[in-house]
């Protein structure tokens, strides 16, 4: 029996609303070097915290909606006929609601300190790139980063779920996908690869978080693209 | 054949036990930044402790006793009609003693010490809030983050656990949800999402810990009703 | 069919030569705060080390030996009748070669720096306790921390394999218990639970590490047969 | 049916191509002590990012070509009869042209960094040893670790993948595999095990890191080769 699209309209919104909690959450309350006499979590504990989240979110919801949480991923499956268009619509909302209530939440905690908070620019785990952000790479190297991480993540995708993949294991490796494309990216852009993940905390942080935001829908969605066109090659063949 | 409840007790004693004594021992003997000459577990070291034991338990226990080895978790499973309230007593009793063994065990290790051992308030790993503590965010920090992150914490149980989950992954899935939870929360509560959890140490620690104990019953069983509400309602449609 | 003990013999030694160089390779060579330019694996990382080896091994060889690689393991699965008298020993003297290459083929590369290697007292990754080791703890936290350690190791060990356990995920969870156990033991220990393991190395370093090799087979051999006894009943009476 | 060869041969160089990607790109971008206020990889993370790349490959095109992604796998099971002669060419081919690609990739990356970039002796995460080489271990120290891990690498691979191995379990098992000889090797050789994850970097860094390119091919056969010898005897005799 076909599951609700109002159902998958759930699970998309609240695993997106996790991810965003627990990977932006995880960079902006214990990512610093050092926190409270305890070694903070640093680019390696940033990346298990996106890329758990996705595992977590794949063994909880993929029976139900496939776990996308993603609106790059949702397209490439769209482009390669794996969901409807009214599905696929209804995922992006979802996705984009769940990302910016979890950056509202975030943002709840953090404006919670005993000393006050003051949100910087890129506040939030907003992704971004150039002077002042994390090591400085210019937009060309965050263009190509993005672009071939997510290309890689959706080849990944595409593998695990296919007839040659196994099911038991697919949402373990899909997030470690994602934690790998985070031990390389973070230093570049913050690492987004996924369009929602920007769009929650650019929203709350604006200024140069929101103008770059364009980078992070464009440059993930090209690499999505690219690997569902070479999956369909692949699959076609054989 | 139904296995015997004083079986199920004895696995959630020892259950908790094995999560207070890995999680609050790796906290309290490895946590800090430097320990002779090797870096300290930091809040992702940490982190690891308390997620994976919930992994490792949910195998070895997960098919006597369901492997709560946490109060929230059992009211939860008593909303949604999962365990008798029969069960549910003893299974919270036997986590409460379970903690309290864990917490005594070490503090007899920590005792130990050849400089000999102070503890500090907060000590045996408590959870807590305010100034001194971690970071320092205030009450309202600490409430919102126990009870959200407890609900994700049942959302993700409920699902992997559900007609649509896997079985063979859930207890990985659930185990990183906890990983995920402390990854966030260590710097503003130390994390419990875990009634249980928090009782051993702060029984043992007195003071502040002890004081703010009712936060770390409250919050994470307002949590684990929401989502206990919330996964009825999604299996009732579908 | 049954294997033949010799095929069994191979793999034990293999295996514990593996979790040696793994394990306390990774100690001696890697440990330490920095390590030219790059952070050290410090507590988390020499955890991960010891854990992922049995992990790994558990794969490789459980089919084969059951993967004990632990003198400890052995005699507790002698106890509850789950392997011959002539097996037991078989595997021991294995496991004991196999730790002893393992720390030979260690100080073999250590040798090799180009600024040459002095090895220190406890050299190799050996174990030990009091004044001068890791964080300075006394026998008596040595010997509760390895003894209850090892208890809840064999715990996890049995109810893994039980008929209430998950067969594919046993070798995990169980490595993930070693990974545990190391969390909070490297300061107080360095972590034995395994008489082999502590064996390779001391003989090698002498000295300290030598002459408190005693602990590191009575303690972990009390926990595993307080586990063995505790299982034993257990799963008689359901 | 059997897959093409051609359809291999993609999924062998994509394999690779993210193995250099992942691997090398999170030691050359992220891997050094601090990163713009981050602790950065250091061994741990670094050795995570080779590990988890060959697990997550294994679940992607494992079910297509066995995810070799090394040439001294590729040989390993070429003397065990488990490829042809031909099937193996072109796999060693797809492995050194997605190589050199991913290090062109990872070029490009460092090269748009706003402050410009250096390529220093052994970039883009080349292998090596000696003098101004990390821990700065000689060449025997080099080879021996290289040729022992390699054995223990395949020792794991042919066990697991063997008729007492876990299918499933198998590429998590192997990719951990590779995380614990990077936990043990960085100092070393920054651990190659793989020489066509050595050739690409070495190609483009030239220099120290070109001339020693023939110890990270000829150590890792050589212990690539006594683990096939070994387990064929194995296998024969039970």
């Amino acid at each position: 029996m076909e599951i609700k699209t109002s159902t998958k309209f759930v699970a998309e919104m609240v695993g997106t609303f996790g991810l965003v909690l627990f990977g932006c959450g995880a960079a902006a309350v214990a990512g610093a070097d050092t926190i409270a006499g305890l070694s903070g979590l640093g680019v390696l504990g940033i990346s298990f915290a996106f890329g758990l989240a996705v595992v977590v979110f794949a063994y909880a919801i993929g029976g139900i909606s496939g776990c996308h949480i993603n609106p790059a991923i949702t397209i490439a499956m769209l482009i390669n006929g794996k969901i409807s268009v009214t599905n696929a619509v209804a995922y992006i909302v979802a996705q984009l609601i769940g990302a910016l209530l979890g950056a509202l939440a975030l943002q709840q905690i953090l404006s919670g300190q005993v000393a006050g908070f003051t949100a910087g620019e890129w506040a939030y785990g907003s992704n971004g790139w150039g002077p002042g952000y994390q090591s400085e790479y210019g937009v060309k190297s965050a263009f190509i980063a993005e672009a071939i991480l997510t290309f890689l993540f959706l080849f990944v995708i595409f593998g695990t779920t296919s007839k040659w993949g196994n099911s038991t294991m697919a949402g373990l490796a899909i997030g470690f996908t994602l934690v790998l494309i985070h031990l390389v990216a973070i230093p570049i852009t913050g690492t987004s690869v996924n369009p929602a993940r920007s769009f929650g905390p650019a929203v709350l942080a604006g200024g140069a978080a929101l103008s770059q935001l364009w980078l992070f829908i464009v440059a993930p969605i090209v690499g999505a693209v690219a690997a569902a066109v070479v999956w369909r090659l692949l699959e076609k063949r054989d």
